[in-house]
């Protein structure tokens, strides 16, 4: 989470592109939104945009305070490869919805499921940096669709739990969801449609 | 859902009913509503409230306009055994999503996403007439678990396809997605946990 955090004594600066970030996405959308454009808007040099941020997703993840950084988080859970890889997405997934970035997570849901423009952006963003690095690694045909219901029954599991808090999915322990819900993640990720 | 349409020519008494259950619903959760409760807050007689919505359920869906009604659906759609339980509620979600009754329900999950007092409300009633009737029909350990498990898939589902609008899930066919989805439901319905 390095990427998205915040650099002391830069205040300034970096709020401003963040400001003028948030504008150019709601406005334009994820994939219409450039670096330059951001610049612009915030009247700084593209180059410092860069400095800050790395990338558009960089500056999207710091602008919409997303809850982990999937150009990290991705590679590092595919790296074993598809073996396994249910289990880890859920343990992964709950984790983050059990730290202090379970906060964060849940803002962003709540704005995605309110606002029009915020799913619109959250659509774009997920299918290209989450679900398409996803859908590039697999080996079975409808690789998108896969990589979708994947992250359908990760959303459905943090709405009943941290949302709805339905009991007792609400208090079971991450383990025991993960021996749940991992399965059904590594079907829709490598067995063959029926 | 005849029992939560509206009846012509009765709107005043019935519409002041609603108005002093919601009330009711949203001060007292859905367990510490009673239909003596809400007859008082209306100023009726309790007898005109089971004339109109014969149980605090059916006056709980006209008032939170409810998608369906689950007292009629889960008997019908459990009636034939639990084999092939997980692609008949699969089936049976999509369709009200797909239907003209898909817009309630998605007024419906913005508002439990949205308010903490809606979440708890449906988290009651959910877990009361929803998940409870599904789970004392299961014949295997931990059945709120797995009713909730089930839920947890389906409600992601609805929220990828219909609020975020993600693709390809958002225009897949119904039996496409039951084809996906219903062996999930079928194995957290009926599989010994691992």
């Amino acid at each position: 989470m390095a990427r998205t955090g915040r650099r002391p004594g830069a205040g300034g600066t970096r709020e401003k592109i963040l400001s003028a970030a948030r504008t150019q996405f709601a406005r334009r959308g994820y994939d219409g939104t450039t670096i330059r454009g951001i610049a612009t808007a915030a009247r700084v040099d593209p180059k410092l945009v860069l400095h800050y941020f790395e990338t558009k997703e960089g500056v999207f993840e710091a602008a919409m305070d997303f809850p982990f950084d999937p150009a990290q988080a991705l590679p590092r859970l595919l790296e074993p490869g598809l073996d396994g890889l249910g289990t880890r997405l859920a343990l992964f997934f709950l984790e983050i919805w059990d730290s202090p970035a379970g906060a964060r997570a849940q803002a962003l849901m709540r704005s995605v499921v309110a606002s029009e423009t915020a799913a619109s952006l959250m659509r774009d963003f997920a299918s290209k940096e989450i679900l398409g690095r996803l859908a590039e690694r697999l080996e079975l045909d409808h690789p998108e669709l896969r990589a979708s219901l994947v992250a359908s029954q990760l959303v459905g599991l943090a709405i009943l739990r941290h949302v709805v808090k339905v009991e007792p999915i609400a208090s079971a322990r991450p383990a025991e969801l993960a021996e749940w819900i991992g399965p059904t993640l590594q079907r829709y990720l490598t067995e063959a449609a029926v």
